[in-house]
């Protein structure tokens, strides 16, 4: 997480200010649990939030530092600077509760939040695309496989395409958001020992968390691992979209351009270069972000009820893995909403190979007409060769090669060569992809 | 993937004749599908049922090999295979389709065939963590945090909470299972261009999957991802349980050991030795199983409409990573199962620390009598090093120091070291973890 | 590792066959360093090799797996079948050794032959990679930053950099194979209690080997760690040349293709296409080695003198990465010898934009002659954007100048567009990289 | 990288003032050499470090930001502020340079000033170890596999094959700070075709870098592949130690301690905790360091001459990795020079197994005694088996045991009992592990 590549609402998220604040909620509505339970006063309670419930403020964040800096515990140093603004009733805070119950349950609520500004971001890059998909719904382009002309497909068809990869990002997400929203607050091992499970329930439910039906100490960390590698797979989808727009610009296809603003210098040497650096920039910190699920799936396999290697990890690729793909998502949706597309240069393309990319289709025909498969295969396979190697039209070929033209006819072999045929289930599969989209 | 760590079940799955009889299916149900819609003739689709339904043997798999040693594609060589059985209807076979329509989707057969298993594997694992857990359910234990004794717990939570985790290991493969379960024939580039909706439609029905609302002659990557990261969280959770019976069995602490078979001998140089090398082992096929996810998650960015990097990829984790995953659970299964637990050992390293796990307990006491928690912290850390350094009991240092006794008073001391405090919510996690076991 | 992907000089070495041969080979020098010691009779050891120095057939592999099916430890099962062959003398053999010093070292061996496959490969690879950059060391092509033409290089150049990539590589895998080339005979914990340091020596020694400083029952692994890590650097490099030969061969570019063989079949449904699945290919098996790295450096944290949860990591990635590098580089090797290579495309893509690649020659020019380096830009820019835009010859836009064709004068302009300014330092290059090649 | 594991030393490497500073001076030595060949004028080259050769303050680094915010590039923006400075010379600086000619070489000299950091960092670490290891080398204590006791070894030992380890780590790094020590300055796509090699030769030099054989526009990235993967196994081997040093800590074993301040509070509940928290955190990071070199990789396989997608990658894991790496080996060997060790505590634990220890070598006296090899392990199995299960004294057992004493005699079992035996050969491996340390 570098600040060029990230975005202040949720770098917001894992600033001290949100942390603290999130603690103090946790403690002030377990109070509240414990008041109700009469483990504590009412009253202690209620001092909490009146005199608590206000803002991390700078000074106040350095106070709890410099507190931290001689006790080397941090929730304690926070405790402490609590209790001067409480007072008295401040000893009956944290009654019960091991600092593990504040710490891994603020961590989820950060999750939480930052899958909520990702969840947004999705839905940001999912409009631009359906947006972008059914304007180039008919924008005719050659479909590649291999890097290798095949046949033809939409620029709305690959936009699609990647509108369902993310789409199904989004159910991931949303799922794994599920998976780190519980509360824990269940003592040193668990057991409830010195708390009652109601608290934790209440505190769950203030939260918008659901209790965790067992921890020790910690919340489990495969559903943090589950987490991270849900982010990994989106990034991956990210990669895809950036490569295929990367290949789009290349000079020897120009399909495609990311918008280049007219003060906007492309390179120091070669000043009629327009790069895809937007995308490029996008591989990498893909690359960053796929690779945040390592550490996070090493971090499941803790010692006994706890040990606390999985805490630096978390410190790191918390605010990294979601700063990095917030970064990226609406880097990418800026990308798509402004791409600059060139349907004539499409078509161009599409006419290089003169017409090749309907070869599958005439052996089908052949076959349909009596030719055996093997037959066929040859007779397509001997007038594509020469097409490709002279540049001469494939249908030109066709036609005067006695074997192909013999039986199915002039005008058959013609009538083989309309776009139309490739286009005809455009709009099915929109409607299978944009259905509940 | 290696003959040790292999179950035949699951290697099954990856071999040739599953292989062609999925790709037999696919094409046949294909025929029908075409016959239906009258693009080939009904007739040609009963002959391909009629006379190509036969197993795959040794001998057609070893011709299959011999044509495509010559021709360098694989579903060319299984169709000239097919034709010589079926005879001249054999040209109706694959119409429309492309190679990678028969491919995906028997990966993705392939992939829920894996799933199967492994949801079975985790249902007998997830059994004896139950009946292990039940078993347990009050036999007391310290719990640990850092490696170092906490507050007891019993044994029979830490197998509830390893039982937890499995169970969402669970949810998330059967969710990750859904994720593969689909079909594409599409054709080359995924516009039904030679091929009707209708007949990925129909072939999807028949194999229990459902048609990829979008395909580009391959089905999208994140898909695979998604299923292979979900093993990858699954694999952490053996490890974390892995580590917990290594631990439980170290010399020093001797409270679990996996089963020694009469027979066998542990060390050739120490045949005192019980070593914990079923979980040892565990731990490293968790590494491999881990490890898998990173190249499928590099498989999402393929070139426009498909390349085909991501083939030797599966080809290699498609079986290593079921494979492993599968011997893995069923090995740890077994450990499971016949455990040997030692509750006296449990008990005496329990006992070790003279009741210094009631010290948050004692903490928690002495601010109710209004003792400020400042002062309680350091009554409390006071005798509690006094305590491990000399080795005398906690509980008899806290009755004999009058800052701790004036404000408790000695009965309630020793009230604080009953061991049924800890206990008291074991049958409500119990509940919450095996609530829809 | 596959079949498909695998060569059988670099499975043998993973082979019981070659295992136990190894394992026989440390026991019986083992003896002789223990008969020259006086600590067994000298008998005894020339028994060892006069009875026990046969080929491990088929039957005897049957039969030692049978033993071990039994004890469940292979080394005792190695052992015992060899005393049915040295007969009684065979109690002498194994004195005070511990089954790691043979696996460990046994591991070592299998490094290291399968490092001297992997070199011999390299240095194939690097020849090829010679033998085609000088052939084309003049053939004159676009260089392409971001995807985009930026100024023209060789082909030459393009096979020279890969070359040095390799060359490095080699480098790499030498000092790797120094890293594992060790032998360990020390005992259950490392101290020689059992036995003598100068049979670790004497056995290292005949099997080329250095002595481990100070072994822990294991060989350390972070040597093994490092060992793999260079081969994921070498993988790395072949996907880097895989990509390139992938884009070139795009319909596009088509600058280069892989060979295609007369009777080779490109797709079943398109008969014209020509596609890179070598390279292709190539890119995932990258990825595989790439992967294998990650559990590999998990390896290296054991527990205490040693745990055993590395072992099944390297039964696994120990023949996976080497087979799979070994067939990567044979593979690639071949790709390269036979690459059909295209120079008129080169110059037919490189004249493409006019020649826009020459701006950075023209600003330096524009600077030279007074023009401030903001001016130059501008004007440079503006031309190359009109160029880009309409098509025409960047040359004649920049004649029809004034602010440029004022400065520089229309011939200099001229001259700034011949292709030789380019080509100037090759040679220099090549010095610099085949130096000691 | 975040504060709280960062060292200013190291973070200092990676801001902007150092950053600039090398720009600065790869620009400047560049005006030299292209004035001294005549290229540019004298006066223009000395006017650039007279004028020029200030330092990066806050002020003239945001103005540079202001800049590049506009032009949105970095290099366009720096050389812009630095003609502010230089005035009218200026338009000579950058001469025939593309950016990444200053990037680069920018990113080595960064990267080999980190390395340098590093390799002091494993200086304190190693004369820790060599100090502790020397202090403790009678130290006797029981050396563990599989986590079980196994033979007797001593601390000092176990610290020498941690120093090995991290010797073994200091060599890579130098060869590793020797991959990337490299300069390019050779324009845009590697050609020199706008600047004379020699520049690079002369730039090279003066910043104590070699000239790269053959660059790209970039400079290859499988030197910084390789370079991630050393930092990446240095980190295994912290791991290793960090565990170990866990393990040690364990309450059950309690071995060693990480030192305790006074001030210090162990956990917030339980206050006689003394926790690893050092170590673990280490393992955390370490996760984290090894983490970095998956998308190093990755990084290699750039399309064509260049691509940029390992810019935001190296923006992240160049900073993140070094930081990372240099906090976590300065925490380590602070933890090694004060940890607490209680030898003590180790001849407890070691005589916990009554002589277990010696079984290998009881075996070894017992075939030597012409008892076959099965029978003495029969025998020796036996003993220790009851000696485990009861508790009594293996030694006792053995006299005992008629089969046993019979062959040995009761005074040569005494005789075997002694711990001289496993120190025997301490000083041996001490003179290998600190020949040339």
């Amino acid at each position: 997480m570098i600040p060029r590549y990230s975005r202040p609402e949720m770098t917001a998220i894992w600033e001290p200010a949100n942390k603290f604040r999130i603690w103090f909620e946790i403690e002030a509505h377990a109070c509240d649990a414990l008041a109700g339970l009469g483990v504590i006063p009412k009253e202690a309670a209620a001092a909490v939030w009146e005199k608590g419930d206000k803002p991390y403020t700078e000074a106040r964040i350095e106070h709890i530092d410099a507190i931290e800096a001689e006790t080397k515990h941090d929730v304690i140093a926070f405790l402490t600077e609590l209790a001067e603004h409480v007072g008295e009733p401040a000893r009956f805070v944290h009654q019960g509760m091991t600092s593990s119950d504040v710490l891994d349950t603020c961590l989820n609520v950060q999750l939480t939040q930052a899958a909520d500004i990702l969840l947004a971001d999705l839905d940001r890059l999912l409009a631009a695309l359906k947006t972008r998909a059914e304007e180039h719904r008919e924008t005719v382009c050659i479909g590649r496989s291999h890097g290798i002309h095949a046949e033809p497909t939409t620029f709305g068809l690959k936009l699609a395409g990647h509108y369902a990869a993310f789409k199904r990002g989004r159910d991931r997400l949303v799922a794994a958001r599920a998976e780190v929203a519980t509360c824990a607050i269940s003592g040193a091992v668990g057991t409830f020992a010195n708390i009652d499970p109601a608290v934790e329930v209440h505190v769950a439910d203030k939260l918008g968390l659901k209790p965790e039906p067992m921890s020790t100490q910690v919340i489990p960390r495969d559903r943090h691992a589950a987490f991270f590698a849900a982010l990994a797979v989106v990034a991956g989808s990210i990669e895809n979209l950036a490569i295929e727009i990367r290949h789009l610009q290349r000079t020897e296809v120009r399909e495609a351009e990311e918008f280049f603003s007219k003060g906007q210098k492309g390179s120091s040497a070669m000043p009629h270069k327009r790069n895809p650096v937007l995308t490029e920039n996008l591989t990498g910190l893909a690359r960053m972000v796929r690779g945040y699920a390592v550490p996070a799936l090493e971090n499941i396999a803790l010692w006994h009820e706890r040990d606390i290697s999985h805490s630096s990890v978390e410190r790191m690729i918390g605010p990294d893995a979601t700063v990095t793909l917030d970064f990226a998502l609406g880097r990418l949706a800026g990308v798509v909403e402004k791409l600059v597309v060139y349907p004539e240069k499409m078509q161009e393309n599409l006419d290089k190979l003169g017409g090749l990319h309907n070869s599958q289709r005439v052996l089908l025909n052949l076959t349909q007409a009596g030719v055996s498969r093997e037959d066929a295969y040859r007779l397509v396979q001997r007038n594509a060769m020469e097409s490709w190697r002279t540049g001469t039209s494939f249908q030109d070929l066709l036609k005067a090669d006695p074997e192909v033209s013999g039986p199915l006819g002039q005008e058959a072999i013609d009538a083989l060569f309309d776009i139309g045929y490739h286009m005809k289930h455009v709009e099915t599969i929109f409607a299978r992809v944009f259905a509940e989209g």
